[in-house]
């Protein structure tokens, strides 16, 4: 009889967007006239620069004829973007990577789940509460849990709570934990970390041989000069991260599709036999074997946003939705609505008004003004009480969701 | 201490093609002159259908609208894609499957190698031998094997040998196995199956309650109208069958990255609690946690395959494809050199002569007629003595090839 993985059975009812989905879905059928408008799912709404389209169709064409016709790619990825990568996103800023530590994926969320793939059963696990859910989710299905709690958190997880009190930000912690998930500019609370608190993190691996997982899919947000926008701008980070990336937030890609994983190759497991592994070997074999790399196409188009045109436009793509945040901070402050993030991040992360749940701010939120938001605790037990709000729409739609809370929330 | 999932260290020193590779670049390095022809690694050559480029073009362009601009997608993959496979490839075949049992991805070796995610780690799994070695990596990777043993195979799969004797066609097993990968048309040996023998192995699943992962990449390649393109054409499939399919060697998106599987929604596994839980939910919440769908630019390229136009094109590739296999076929038999397959297939499979090792061979034709093939051998230990060559290059190239083995193997 064919078995199943059980672990798949621990999850929680559904993936927490799924779930919002299910409830606008519901909503929108019962009141097919309510403009709604979605800030939602952290999904970009703002054309493809340019720069990335002319090089997409260049692409295209070029698969149009048999001498610039590409078949597969190297499963790791074109060297003309792990190039350009390394130059901009790294040696730009003193970082000591080399392209062949980079490894072109097509989604950041798909490298976060698939790292698992080469590590044992054994290690010990940290995620901040909230957090982003697929960091916990591929633990649960990988069997490194138990089941779910009353609360909503994972038996077998460390959770390192963030909220206003430590400014979003864990204390660092006493015991050994071999694998720490960080996320910085944070999703889901906007929060970033400065140079001295990322150091403090790069000397806690160090010291006990732990591995930080370093998700920077944000890091185009940050405008502040001080914030690191790589955890390799930290000394010692190269033995104890890997980092992932994504074109997606920066670039407009979360259709398109593009990413990639930094793996330094000195990063070293030692085996039950006291062999010495390079993680960037077991990587590259997982990759080798259960990928195929990226579209030709979208590897041009993700290159093109490295030239100078690319560069351009992809700030003022930042900067557009970092007005927005700017403008949802605002209003809601003058609704009396406490926030947080959303200053060198694209999330604003909002205390709940009224002392409401995050799903019942939620339903309110919907029924009443027609605005779609997550509830925090949909990222965790810690995040109850908290909602999470996106910079991604139109200024028309984000100034539109605003007044309509400024006038149903302000006292 | 981190520990890593130390069943990598079991995987023989390299995947095959990058081995292929390393040879190859270093009998390059060293004969910098010889006119190297590669009919090695399954990888086609000529351009994208017209009709995919022209859809892809569009794509592009509607990216840079922001009304018609798309960022994430459904993870299932887009409905308009799901629609045109499930009309043309299933219900024109009188297959009763339905579009929300499609499964759009960017690869079928990410689906093969994925799909084990969702199975426990205790079931029976068999696999033909010689084998395309995906199917065996990814159980090692899960840790579903021994060790490898002397002859390169790993201990606790079962391997089904396929040979001249036998037709290329394995015997159906007595023992009970749970996941029994088949692949049809063959890579490596290009053979076919016939419907009484895929109709043998669903009765075999569904009496020992049995799964069939049943790759179907190659089907377009099925001219002879006797030979199913489908496990679902044979009754009772439904209960029993993951089919795997690619749009990579149909319309040459080897480089442009999409594929699907087929997951009906009937097929359920009991869990140890006696629960009875449907495999496709398994795999959309795996599939929805890991993975962000396919670009949205190459989903319409795919779409097109199905458009009157793009079956025109794609037809003309198979039959050019098909009519360098039969070219390869009918030299090699002038040469002296028995030949399997390349009929309703894009491979041959060449019975080495002189009682070469696979690798001898391959080191001789390199060296002799500078042409790159694939070892038998590493396709498992019953390939040994057999050469893959494959159908997918230029009709020149295929020729040259072919002049360069005639007057080098003729007796």
């Amino acid at each position: 009889m064919v078995t199943i993985n059980e672990n798949y059975l621990k999850l929680k009812a559904g993936y927490l967007f799924p779930e919002i989905a299910r409830r606008v879905n519901t909503f929108a059928e019962a009141n097919p006239t309510a403009p709604i408008i979605k800030l939602g799912i952290g999904d970009v709404t703002e054309p493809l620069p340019a720069a990335c389209r002319t090089a997409m169709i260049e692409a295209v064409e070029e698969m149009g004829d048999r001498a610039t016709f590409k078949g597969y790619g190297p499963e790791q990825g074109y060297e003309f973007l792990r190039e350009k990568i390394v130059r901009h996103d790294f040696q730009a800023r003193s970082c000591d990577i080399t392209a062949d530590e980079i490894f072109i994926s097509d989604g950041s969320k798909c490298d976060c789940g698939n790292i698992l793939d080469i590590f044992g059963h054994d290690n010990t696990i940290a995620v901040t509460d909230p957090v982003y859910p697929v960091y916990v989710d591929t633990n649960v299905m990988a069997g490194h849990t138990g089941p779910v709690q009353a609360d909503g958190t994972y038996g077998g997880l460390v959770y390192l709570p963030i909220a206003a009190e430590n400014n979003f930000t864990a204390a660092i912690p006493q015991q050994k934990i071999d694998l720490v998930y960080l996320c910085f500019p944070n999703n889901p609370t906007g929060a970033t970390a400065t140079r001295e608190h990322l150091q403090q993190w790069v000397d806690y691996a160090r010291t006990h041989g732990s591995l930080l997982l370093f998700d920077a899919a944000y890091e185009a947000f940050i405008t502040d000069p001080d914030i690191p926008h790589s955890i390799y701008e930290i000394p010692g980070a190269r033995d104890c991260a890997i980092e992932f990336r994504s074109f997606s937030k920066n670039a407009g890609f979360t259709g398109t599709r593009c990413a990639f994983t930094v793996l330094p190759k000195n990063i070293t497991v030692t085996t039950s036999d006291g062999t010495e592994v390079a993680l960037h070997q077991l990587w590259n074999r997982r990759q080798s074997t259960k990928f195929n790399g990226v579209s030709y196409i979208v590897q041009r188009g993700a290159e093109a946003v490295y030239s100078e045109a690319g560069q351009t436009q992809v700030q003022e793509l930042i900067q557009f939705y970092l007005e927005n945040a700017r403008i949802i901070r605002e209003q809601l402050s003058a609704a009396g609505i406490q926030t947080f993030g959303g200053v060198n991040a694209p999330y604003v992360w909002v205390k709940t008004p009224h002392d409401l749940s995050s799903w019942d701010f939620f339903d309110k939120l919907l029924q009443v003004c027609h605005v779609v938001g997550t509830p925090g605790s949909g990222f965790g037990a810690a995040g109850e009480g908290y909602f999470r709000i996106s910079a991604f729409n139109s200024r028309e739609n984000v100034e539109t969701a605003m007044q309509r809370i400024v006038a149903k929330f302000t006292a």
